[in-house]
């Protein structure tokens, strides 16, 4: 037995409770490259990447959207992350609030940011003009028809750029997709997630 | 210059309203190869594609996760596209509701279909596991949180297998992010979608 | 055989679903020739004229309602026609939706403005001043005991009459009862209505 | 002047506050005999016909509808009046649930039962058919779209004919109406309404 | 058997439903000397002194706070009772709307105002202030993630005071306790609640 | 100056954003032995009583009733802090959510089991007699007119008994209240309570 054989990730067999868990060993070599990257990177391979790999298919084209909504933006990062966190409590979905309200801990170097998203974002410390990205954020899951392009104004008035603005629909619509694929198929965050970032670090 | 020039696509400057829409010989050429397919399917170019080519890696990824949808799955065309538009109704979706309205009636060969559909999909002719498959879509977008084990066995007595359930849940959850970029961003529908498949043809 | 037994209409069967359609020889004879009036000028009869068939009293009632409605008003018949569909759309009846779709397209010559009211009335391509007139009408629709004062001076800002404001209140009102009936009763459109001014004819 | 003309009903100035009551010599005769039987019925002029006095048209044929609804029917004038006091309460409109509150009180010779309906049906002293009576009208008028065949089929199993069933959905729909006409136009109850019928008499 | 014992109060045993009504000779010494001034103070045992009679602890810590509220505050008494009726009739709590109902027309003189809060308490005719203490109270009770500073500032600016403000919020709140343990238990109005006031005594 | 004085608890100034944080020195001898008593407790002072410190008569009578909630009761403690954190989450109150999820995380020795409640406390790890308990007390938030008798039966077929349905009942209305004034006034979580009981310990 190699020493590589003996570093191959263990799915968490409890990553999602409502489909299969596929073993590591099973699935295409691309999405192997992706998780062994992923958890190299965390530590331990976030449970996404197990539940998607049910469906090797749409584990490619989520994290097509994800990388493009995280990498090709002028959003910050903790922007990006804050309307996820945002949107996914007013969706109440337990994966997303855990892990990525983990990343909005770290990225924004701030412990008690991602509990007051979850809990109502009105609470959040933030600036006033991200106070209106989140606004318009989570008008658009709660009530998508109701938004109009005076919202869009606001936040163009706030100092975001037209693709800026583009991007924070991006995102908040992505994750009622996210969303509901997690509620769906009972997607469990990893232990990990739940401490992340607390210290502040 | 040749005739293939000449029949170069023209996008729709009303394709969407809150943003720009590219001119078809500024987009990347994957994204032109794309537009043409689709552009002699259907004898004309579906505004989703003028839209999104405001922005070329959401409009890659979001094509890729259609494609998957829709060509990786044992549901037929028809039952994906019956879940769009019930959802897209519940969602007050413009765009979704007219487009894939069309579709539903050329791929069901019904020209009613859509319409209950969008206006209430109780009211569709369709078979009873057809029917459970249109509710647990739409519970998933009305009211996530809400949708329990017992919601997926309903689907798996109705006789759709694992993988179909995963599918059902994935159409839906992905409409919900694609009603929102398209009541975001104000897509409009192309006349030609409001008329086809009117005859039943 | 005479020529005028062959000419009697046929109520259709399928009129409703929750009720009996009483046969046209049966009917009163106020109701019969009503049916025929309405037949001539259509070229089929309407099914909510088979349904109503099932309660006498009642069809005259709404019949004299939706005369007064239609008859005695400054409202241009095509705005009465869009706050029917605007409502019934967010009323989710397939009845309504259908039905009035079709005068919407035939009296405002519009062969999309049907689809955009019953999907979401905000993306209609109307003047400023009925958009305003839509806006009350679903609002009284969706929060009745929330329509205040103000709603009703921002239509009179908007130009319309008092008596006209009245009016635009007691159409959505109406028809908040009538697409009740539709729904209880399973009321169910007539083919020919999913077809009528498609072609903006 | 004769002592006719001494005994005319004033009509109540405030019986509405968004648009003018008309007086009671400008109405047509047809309106003001049926003021003159209203008024000598209560002994005073219920403020509904003063209000609907400022369009003749309309209030001819809410009469029209209202005198079918709990004349020609097999339910109880009770039942009838406890349909719309509970869909009433549901809807907040003061009107309809002060005057039928009223009538509730009369016609059930139960001093509670209005009250005990505007705030809640469930907590009525009823039997238990009419509970489901009032659970289908509450439904109908809450969600309508969610009303489904079962729901009349309950209806049936309690003892109701067909008719009745008929019945109950047309006087909850109305009702949707008319608490939306009277919240548009603002019509206050007659000081009389609130008191009549509480010492069980 | 002395004249004391024969005045001893009789707790209704109608005073919930779901939960036992305790005797009143079982009751601890405290209760019953509450219960005794009460009862002396209405000329009957208002059923919510039997009702968490059920739970002596209950019982103290709810008439603390309930005094609290109507004693140490620069709010009026009728006040204090208009928001409890208005946000009864938005709870549906049939007990609150119908004791505290009593206690409005008493405190405010006012025998039509309490069914015009229960009904819709924008329709009751009290000074743009009260609106205002009637607006932010209804907005606590039915989003209460949605009041902002803004909402506070609002009620100082109409003239209440810091604290006042804070009672506002205080009395809403509580009685979006006291409705759920109403509605829970099924606590019963008594008869006589339903009927005082009614002559503007 | 003495040893004592100088251990004498600072109240901290940003405990609540809306109404002024009283100076401890400034409050009532009973208060502030209470206070004395939980930051000994505790290892700091709880912000709830910074906050409550503004109007002492509501302090006395809060605490008197969080002490009946959790003191005389047959519910375990941690049962307690399940139905405060679940009902917490569902009215989006960001101090009950943090301060009270610590309790959870205490109580029940699990550092997950609070973030599962607050964002949907179906993905709860808990007895299935306990996701009984979370559902009617959600439900009595939610809903509170719905909540009725067959809820209550549920709660004893999965083994409460009577007092400990209405202790379930209590806790969740009891909350209802709780959460508006913590949003009313915008309390904010102490520092300490983000990460206590992260560690499972």
């Amino acid at each position: 037995m190699s020493d590589q054989s003996a570093a191959e990730p263990t799915l968490n067999e409890d990553a999602q409770r409502r489909f299969p868990v596929p073993a590591y060993g099973d699935l295409p070599e691309d999405l192997r490259e992706r998780i062994d990257e992923e958890t190299e990177r965390a530590g331990f391979t976030p449970n996404v990447f197990a539940a998607l790999g049910y469906k090797p298919s749409h584990f490619r084209a989520f994290m097509a959207f994800h990388d493009a909504l995280v990498e090709d933006t002028d959003l910050d990062r903790e922007e990006v992350e804050m309307i996820i966190v945002a949107v996914s409590g007013r969706n109440h979905c337990l994966y997303c609030n855990v892990a990525h309200g983990a990343l909005v801990r770290i990225y924004a170097k701030d412990p008690h940011l991602a509990d007051q998203l979850v809990s109502n974002y009105r609470t959040a410390d933030v600036s006033d003009a991200r106070m209106a990205m989140l606004e318009v954020a989570v008008k658009l899951t709660e009530e998508p028809d109701g938004v109009t392009g005076a919202d869009l104004d606001m936040l163009l008035e706030a100092g975001y750029s037209r693709e800026e603005v583009w991007d924070v629909g991006a995102v908040a619509a992505f994750f009622n997709f996210s969303n509901r694929m997690a509620t769906f198929a009972d997607w469990r965050p990893n232990e990990e997630f739940y401490a992340l970032g607390r210290g502040g670090e």
